[in-house]
């Protein structure tokens, strides 16, 4: 018996795909990375079918790349040869939903926004949102640790993980952290567990915290400025106002450019980057109004106030269009930098010398109110991967950020694609850790081997 | 050349402590609980003195139990035989205070209350106030994780902890997280040491995140009932009706009774518990009254709604008496059950029937917003330790609390006092992770043994 068909065995033949017609368009994500031929790609229904792929890659010594919609931006699902893909996107229930406990008991192949959906019908929402997040799942964003646009308000996904269910790399199940708002006991391994690209487990459900949805629609202004600095200057002094936004967005030149080339957003000649703010507040009106006279006095040329719930979406519309219009200039790497807020503008302006000094097309979207940055590197849609002058612009991104105690990635991950740059920012001593910490979860190094740390 | 004399040369004669009336002092946290011996007690300055008793200790094999400024509640600081006490409270300087990035990096021995006021002189506020916040120190609160009266709202102590320096086991130094608002390279190191009550490594600085504090005085009522269950009826009311309350304590007759026999607060004799609330939210004033509505319609007796920042005052004065008050009763085991908020009713109802079953003096306040309770135990003072039916009662507890799906301990930390219960809430394969985890950090189990796993 072929390990594969004891594989088949202990599921059912159509939860194990082995066409390599198939299996291919389960080895990517949505990086350019050229992935490893994987064996099999499972489709996990239940607990128990994660249960037995983990049994029998222990038995077999195959590695497993767990994987959710395939929309991570780091490599962390690439394939790696050989492995077994293990898809968790079928395991799509809302198992609870409580209203007086302000929690959600879900299955990690739920789409983001699909909860966020049935909170709301109980005036509750679910608050981390990553941009990706109508076609994201649950899973992918506690394993990346997804950010979004508003967690410069409501924190990121970890803020919103109360407690996990796991399977180990052997097959044993783990419950951890807990169902109740608070709870101190042992070490904190959910949070260990978030953020950990599936190197230590495979999350099969998670109890997370929902939170009163805002009773208004967000109160929303986008300016325009003729530069850069200005519209930094002016994410500053709506932080320090403590005007508390819920989303804080700056979008720049190329962006603009991107985006008014693909849907015409009337793009003035002069702006140089636009900001987007919104605040969800019981007096948002009047916190959008202080917003819009603060971007005036830094410099807008132009700010546009939404009066109504409708006016808000236009809005912010034209930032959720931002990563497809860039997609359509050619192939991209996204970076995901984050520097200390108040550096905001120095990187940006460190990103324009970096682009002009190589050579090299780089559109930037910031959730700026985090410092968090997505300088994209945009090049030829021929090439399989970004050519030297991108990574050499890449390369002297990340030394900037990490000398104005930055880091390498806010919210994607480290995956694959920032393996290279790691130990910069971790150091000999914390990468030892990380290689202990693996061993204790991992010890046969089968779960997802060569990401995250 | 003895261990000790070693250990005085690798410092300084004046930062160690070996007269054993001195060193007693050092070997207690506010628990009942009986310490060991200390061989020394050291008065770290600065992170060099950590790396130095780390250094020796690992040598010598010598256990070493950190202690901030022993408040804490569960004995993580109990001295254990043979040991160094490594008392950090002279670490004590806030080392930044940056109000454009919105975080502090502090040294483990400030005062928690002293750096949110140093946080309040430029608009901002350290939010993680735990009762002990005037007495306790920031490395404690980290090294317990722990929570306070304003988490209902801002979270625990993890949630405002960005990054930390940690002496490991063997004097090396590491620095985990970040100063920026987002990041998730590599595992959540920071998430692992705070809660790790010193089993991990000795945190000598934490970078921590400020928020803007409120613009106005938090508006406060004071409710009365004349049941326990309609004070838990008007908590789950006030949640649900999305009031986002900044602070919600329930305090049961028996801890009224006790403050006021000391301090007089004209207790009515039908009044079984008190609800404190408060907002501080733009609209606070609004809410408040909006809360006084919700407590009268289930069944408040009394409602006093605060009309100044004087009166606020007066009303929340009540529930900071509460822990001195009980202690005045006898010796206090306290205890720190976690339940889904959901459940507070419920749990209130078991307290007072295990109380009644076994013949107890128990007193309760509840961060009621959280479903956390603090039921205290009261014995006769001149026992060294509970009496059977005080521990046959805490068993009680615990087994319903965890039957309701709640957590031993929200905010205190498992420390020595509830090692006995813990298996029953982690289970066998957590506890393997545990000790794996430890022996990554600590392969000589050298830091602060037998707490906390």
């Amino acid at each position: 018996m072929t390990a594969i068909s004891e594989l088949v065995a202990a599921l059912a033949p159509e939860k194990v795909l082995t066409d390599s017609d198939v299996t291919d368009s389960y080895a990517r994500d949505r990086t350019f990375l050229e992935p490893g031929k994987p064996l099999a790609v499972v489709l996990a229904h239940t607990r128990d079918d994660v249960v037995a792929v983990m049994r029998w890659a222990t038995r077999h010594r195959v590695p497993v790349v767990p994987r959710g919609a395939g929309t991570g931006l780091a490599g962390g699902a690439t394939a790696v040869e050989g492995c077994v893909v293990l898809a968790l996107h079928r395991m799509a229930v809302i198992r609870e939903l409580s209203p007086d406990d302000e929690i959600a008991v879900v299955e990690p192949g739920v789409i983001t926004a699909d909860l966020d959906r049935a909170a709301r019908e109980h005036g509750l929402m679910y608050a981390p949102d990553p941009s990706s997040y109508e076609i994201s799942t649950i899973g992918g964003n506690l394993a990346t640790n997804a950010g979004g646009l508003r967690c410069v308000k409501y924190g990121v996904t970890r803020d919103s993980a109360l407690g996990l269910e796991v399977v180990l790399a052997d097959g044993r199940v783990i419950n951890t952290g807990r169902r109740t708002v608070k709870g101190v006991t042992g070490y904190d391994l959910t949070g260990l567990f978030v953020g950990s690209e599936g190197t230590l487990g495979v999350i099969t459900a998670a109890t997370v915290r929902l939170r009163r949805a805002p009773s208004v629609y967000p109160a929303t202004i986008a300016a325009e400025f003729t530069s850069l600095r200005e519209a930094a200057a002016a994410v500053s002094a709506i932080i320090a106002a403590g005007c508390q936004p819920s989303l804080l967005e700056l979008l720049d030149r190329n962006t603009l450019k991107a985006i008014d080339d693909w849907r015409n957003i009337g793009l003035e000649e002069s702006t140089r980057a636009m900001l987007i703010a919104q605040s969800d507040a019981v007096d948002g009106p009047a916190v959008s109004e202080r917003m819009a006279e603060l971007c005036t006095a830094n410099g807008a040329a132009f700010v546009a106030v939404s009066s109504s719930a409708q006016e808000a979406a236009q809005l912010i519309e034209v930032r959720r269009m931002a990563y497809e219009a860039k997609e359509r200039l050619g192939k991209c790497l996204v970076e995901d930098v984050c520097v200390p807020r108040s550096l905001l503008p120095d990187m940006i302006e460190k990103i324009e010398a970096i682009a002009v000094k190589h050579g090299v097309l780089i559109t930037t979207v910031a959730h700026a109110g985090d410092g968090n940055l997505h300088p994209v590197f945009v090049f030829d849609r021929a090439l399989s991967e970004p050519p030297p002058e991108v990574w050499a612009a890449a390369d002297e991104l990340f030394r900037e950020t990490l000398k104005m105690g930055g880091t390498l990635t806010g919210e994607h991950g480290v995956g694959l694609l920032k393996q290279r740059w790691l130990a910069m920012e971790t150091g000999p001593i914390t990468e030892e850790i990380h290689r202990g910490i693996k061993q204790v979860f991992d010890p046969l190094g089968i779960l997802n081997p060569g990401k995250a740390i």
